[in-house]
């Protein structure tokens, strides 16, 4: 008799994301202690072992609860159970840049980068299911930001591997009872103080009720797509800014407005917005509304004054090149 | 004193709409007689004078509610007092094909298209919203078949031109109030067994609780950047399908595989979906999930057998081609 399904799927996905990992290297398992990270870190106990792959797993202190440490050295004591080698806490001091959840997610990433380094990791698995792919999908669309605002996380970015992102948040909890491992309950995933939180507390049980099941694989499937349109069309725009860069010299850049005309629309945006950012635009200020005054001295030319931008910077047309450079530009 | 101020952005939007319409010629209204059709009739019957255009209004009896014709007849009566020239009630008979909105929305549209060849009219406008933008967007985003599903309507589609799109239904609503014209509510605009309905009445304001205000906004401005996204897209597409399409004949089509592996993978699926449809498979049967099974015969290529299509086609990969063709291929 086979595993109990969701176990068998958990240690599926995991094989398939490390079918390409050499023997013998580490695999790290990114593990707060709650459903989906154990049955990640229990299924690449498993699979590691058969695929002659070293494995361990990570667990961060927050520091932001009462008992925190105590809970992380639980999880750390599991390695055993789970058939991991190494367990290693790594406490981390939480800032405030961004509020509450940017920067817990900046301190935990710092760590788990610094001691996946330190370990010589061929890689660090992290528990992200299906729905907190729909979760960070309906994030991105309320921001209204573009293509790569909904397309979620990647499967592979960096370092990182996400081998749980087409299973279901149930999976994992199913797979936790059938190997009879107990998941802590993080009660900030409770705390409606969270965006996220109540994305996935009370958008999206009421996005199932009234369009039907299946609305989290949906969205999980919107993103895949949008993940691939906007890779697609950023080495389009990649491509067609070397061509009409006449010059990129720190602060500055010159570009051929000949050039820029006979692109689609969204290729043009995106070669204004990568000029921008060139030039030394800070991206989190440059909005798409800073994108399109820059695009309407290309398509709406009437001798307009120049484009103000984040970071000190304008845009003006002149004799059939756009300059984008320090104010104010001679 | 100027007009209220959502009059003038009835006014406003209506007017950059029709500024390359020639004087003379006729422009249309869609009007159901509800709040944004209402504003729309009366911001062109105030434009259209003033830029030497005729107008007119159409309005459609569907037949589906008792009193549907009276209702049609007091719509068009109010022509007079809109500044409009002409009114016509568009008497139509609705299937079943689809659903019944689609029914009803198809049955609409050919009716609308009759009246406007018939009355030689340079365009129709239609009274969409940025609200009904954002509902299109959620329903497209429910189905998860990519970014043509979430462009939502297009500001100009043939002879259709749709200038309150980056209007709320709010700014049509107070329009009305002011110019003293009592819209129609359309009782199927309440029934909850309108899949639309409920987007409206019972999601989009619990996005707006939990995500802050601007929501709607925020969906129709990924609308409007999905529709370019896709364009460019689909642009590529289609250079690419020329480029690697050895054949074309009605009923098979033969692609150079060589071609397709160098293309991005949003690209070689359009390619793909592209092929297919050449071929003769039906748009509506032809899933995410065929195309990915096409995909597989270009990029994970081990010999398999062939990939049976909607329509009773089939793709086979030899000698270096993929050939899409009725089943079975000899």
């Amino acid at each position: 008799m086979g595993p109990q399904p969701a176990v068998a799927d958990v240690r599926r996905v995991v094989r398939e994301s490390l079918a390409d990992v050499p023997e013998g290297r580490l695999v790290l398992a990114a593990c707060s202690g709650g459903a989906d990270s154990l049955a990640l870190a229990a299924a690449l106990g498993f699979v590691a072992r058969r695929a002659g792959l070293r494995a361990g797993l990570l667990t961060v202190d927050h520091g932001l609860q009462p008992g925190s440490a105590e809970r992380a050295a639980r999880v750390a004591a599991m390695a055993d159970r789970l058939d991991l080698e190494l367990a290693e806490v790594l406490t981390v001091q939480v800032g405030t840049a961004g509020g509450p959840e940017a920067a817990a997610r900046d301190a935990r990433y710092e760590a788990l980068a610094g001691a996946a380094d330190r370990l010589q990791a061929a890689t660090v698995l992290l528990g992200h299911t299906r729905d907190d792919q729909a979760e960070t999908v309906l994030l991105g669309l309320a921001r209204g930001s573009g293509l790569r605002s909904i397309s979620g996380m990647a499967a592979r970015s960096g370092r990182y591997r996400r081998p749980f992102l087409e299973l279901s948040r149930a999976t994992t909890v199913a797979a936790c009872r059938a190997l009879g491992l107990t998941p802590w309950d993080d009660p900030h995933n409770e705390d409606p103080r969270y965006t996220r939180v109540r994305v996935r507390a009370r958008i999206l049980p009421v996005l199932e009720a009234e369009l039907g099941p299946g609305v989290a694989e949906a969205l999980a499937r919107t993103a895949a797509m949008a993940r691939e349109d906007a890779d697609a069309l950023d080495g389009w725009a990649a491509k067609a800014y070397d061509d009409c860069a006449l010059s990129d010299i720190g602060g500055s850049v010159t570009l051929a407005v000949e050039g820029l005309g006979g692109l689609p629309a969204a290729v043009r945006r995106r070669v204004l917005r990568r000029a921008a950012l060139a030039a030394g635009a800070p991206s989190g200020a440059l909005s798409a509304t800073h994108v399109l005054a820059l695009d309407r001295l290309i398509t709406h030319w009437r001798g307009q004054k120049a484009v103000d931008l984040p970071g000190g910077l304008s845009a003006v047309r002149r004799y059939g090149t756009l300059i984008l450079a320090t104010r104010p530009i001679p």
